[in-house]
């Protein structure tokens, strides 16, 4: 029965009960999942927020906050919010170079049908590709 | 003395001594910062946490917590996680499409840059802005 428990109950040294609310996302062959979270949220922590979410919604739960405790340890000063501005930043720049190049784009292909219905610039290709 | 203690100190009804971890960070005039960040990681916690960093680390550990922490009360099952994998989705799909339209533009150069030595193509607009 022991070899049954969950990490969770492995490491307080305790029964784990059949309808533990940490056995389905802490297995016992990865005790260090739970290590991670333990330090970070604290086991009591976890334990009220798995019961606050409807079941399904739990195995998500534990996984995001696995991933969080994870990148705290790792960054404790940034953790993984400190991914979050980069990210908005490098998104930034290559929305606004994406803009940029179509306008280019959108800029080439109207001096060009302008030179073929006008003939308006003798050298277009001077114009095109600045 | 007692209107001087910070948030924390406040909150467990207790005196806040002059080295009081949580006071530069918790201010008594903001109690809502702590009763976040303390429904997520728990005092003991954050304690524990900024008992391990620098004291220049601190403060912007502090801010990143609470935003994990504002995260995760309002969305219990992706927290601030749930941001990152369509942050990064996003970031691919302006890279790849910036990447596609450069390669747009080098195709209408060269198409161009022919046209004009060799005469190869009667109509290359056909295939420039196609």
């Amino acid at each position: 029965m022991s070899s049954n428990r969950c990490a969770v109950c492995k490491y307080f040294r305790r029964r784990c009960p059949s309808n533990c609310i940490f056995s389905p996302h802490f297995p016992p062959n990865n005790p260090q999942r739970f290590t991670c979270v333990h330090r970070i949220y604290g086991a009591s922590n976890i334990g009220k927020m798995l019961e606050e979410l409807a079941m399904e919604d739990r195995a998500i739960a534990v996984e995001t906050l696995y991933y969080e405790a994870k990148c705290r340890v790792q960054d404790p000063v940034y953790g993984c919010a400190g991914l979050i501005p980069w990210l908005q930043q490098e998104l930034n720049i290559a929305q606004s170079e994406l803009a940029k190049t179509r306008a280019q784009i959108a800029l080439v292909s109207a001096n060009y049908v302008a030179f073929q219905l006008n003939g308006v610039d003798d050298d277009p290709s001077s114009s095109w590709f600045s």
